[in-house]
């Protein structure tokens, strides 16, 4: 498994859904207005989309105060992850260990050489000052998944200021994945989406996919100051790469602040409770500021056990930096959090 | 505007919707049952879509009568253009003109020397036998548009096998586009689809866009017995291309004969009946065999005054190949047609 959701499989093994704890998703569902806004769209889904996405880009522009020349919008953030990789064509790239696998996916389509930063199990994967030395005027590109996937950690304030300063003293441009701050208790805060509009060398990446239970609607967008950057991405593709669905969905999912904020309280509230459940069960964990949490268990083939019970994880054997006792789950909703619980509990005592 | 369906722009400038000539989709709408797979994938629309799109491939594959292994999905037919230029870095490649200009886009992105293939307007801009002559083996890559955008003409049978075998001989890769061929009488008979089990310099391009007025939902693939190309694809991009509605509209979509048979039988009427007023109005016209049809007027504008009249057509003067006084409509349904030959009369008679 590449990446964690790939419900098609377990079901065509075990016949049934899965509860799926390895894609990180709201557990909500999507909100009804976004599906309302959906079946509205059909009307208009013979036609090709806009392009230019200028309705949404528009509205994106208004919610988070930056011009709207600075957006451009994506067939999921994956779809600009790919296109920044080709509007750069990076020479050096460096990544943290373990991180989101597709920037490595796409660097490697443009043949780009990628140093790794790994970080330390011991201290909670946490970026620490280290990662300052590798920035120097040979790199031209650094990747930071804010919080980090799959550790659910985010870089504290202080060093993520003095990476922000060092990138653009040596004209390096930094890539801030700000998909799943979100979920982040005030993430806004450590957001750098409004350093976007005094510097070249920033570009924020989001999703709708996360946060309003949007996977297979397919959106995301990005936001750079470094203008003609933006117009080379739009360029690293086909133009008509979000769907007219897409586009209805994302401008009535901004507009859902009482479910976004229905999902940051489980969120909090749930991560909350599997922390003390690992803790209780002596399963050392990551503690994760994010919607998902890495896990540590040597019991032999833990996922398999738990898919045997009805529940897919992460394996997440295959992220660089990592090993095959690291799993990763979603923090979904209580009864399922329970439900899970008493699985990995049942595994634990044999049974 | 680089392609047609700018309805956007449009509105802006007229505050209302054009009756769209530029856009080559079915005039009957996205069939009943597209919206109602679509509505019901809302369900599963929260999770990642399935990203090697296998119910989809394995009806695709039963359709075409070709292994499933062969078969690639993607967001639209362009995003395929595109995956199939990153995977093939071609050195050299040959286009014709006027052709489809995504074929000319994606090669740029990968630093491709492209030739071009002048298609002559006196032979209503058909391939001929000098082609063969380009065909060598400094050629990586042979694009052909079959029928081609913006002139509706195939490839003559004997023609088109002839330049087959010598691509085969050279070992140049055939993408033959076959997204308007649905829309050719006895189309099947002319297609290469059957032909990609027996050899790796072969990929057909196929979209649901046209046919199906899915332009909005997104959704091509493309069929080449080359099986590590078709990986290539698949890894030049990201894995989720293909939203889950787009997956579920596919599905509903080839069922749907009825619908695709009334398509059929309106445009072969329809463009007779194109036909038989642009030589009434002596307008000069290539005899398309597809979905739409590229004319000559040397009407100062003549585009911007049906613009005034509420339709809005292709200038096609940013193809290469051909210049300013060459436009290209779709064929739609009887009545907007009577309107727009009304209309284009009524400019021609200086009203």
């Amino acid at each position: 498994m590449k990446h964690g959701g790939d419900y098609v499989s377990y079901q065509n093994k075990y016949g049934k859904l899965p509860i799926d704890y390895s894609e990180n998703t709201s557990p909500f569902g999507i909100p009804e207005a976004v599906k309302r806004a959906i079946i509205e769209s059909l009307s208009d889904a013979a036609k090709y989309p806009d392009p230019d996405c200028r309705s949404l880009r528009d509205k994106l522009s208004r919610h988070h105060k930056v011009p709207i020349e600075s957006i451009i919008c994506g067939n999921g953030a994956a779809d600009i992850i790919f296109r920044l990789a080709l509007a750069v064509k990076p020479k050096k790239a460096l990544v943290t260990a373990p991180t989101f696998s597709e920037y490595q996916a796409a660097l490697d389509l443009v043949n780009c050489q990628t140093d790794t930063f790994q970080l330390d199990p011991q201290k909670d994967f946490l970026i620490d000052e280290g990662l300052l030395d590798q920035i120097d005027q040979n790199l031209d590109i650094l990747y930071l998944c804010q919080p980090n996937n799959p550790t659910g950690k985010t870089c504290p304030g202080k060093l993520m200021q003095a990476i922000f300063e060092k990138c653009k003293a040596e004209k390096v441009l930094l890539v801030v994945d700000e998909c799943f701050l979100d979920f982040v208790e005030n993430g806004e805060t450590k957001s750098l989406i409004k350093a976007t509009k005094a510097t070249e060398q920033l570009i924020v990446l989001k999703a709708f996919t996360k946060l309003y239970a949007m996977a297979g609607v397919r959106l995301g967008y990005a936001i750079s100051g470094n203008q003609p950057l933006i117009t080379r991405m739009k360029n690293c593709g086909q133009p008509w790469n979000v769907s007219t669905m897409a586009q209805a969905a994302g401008l009535a999912a901004l507009d859902q602040t009482a479910y976004v904020q229905k999902v940051l309280e489980n969120t909090q509230m749930e991560r909350a409770y599997f922390f003390g459940q690992f803790q209780r069960l002596g399963i050392p964990f990551v503690p994760s500021e994010a919607n998902y949490i890495l896990f540590y268990s040597d019991v032999p083939a833990f996922d398999q056990q738990l898919a045997e019970k009805g529940f897919l994880i992460r394996n997440c054997s295959n992220y660089k930096g990592l090993d095959d006792a690291w799993y990763r789950i979603a923090v979904k909703a209580h009864q399922n959090n329970e439900q899970l619980i008493k699985a990995m509990e049942d595994i634990l005592n044999g049974m």
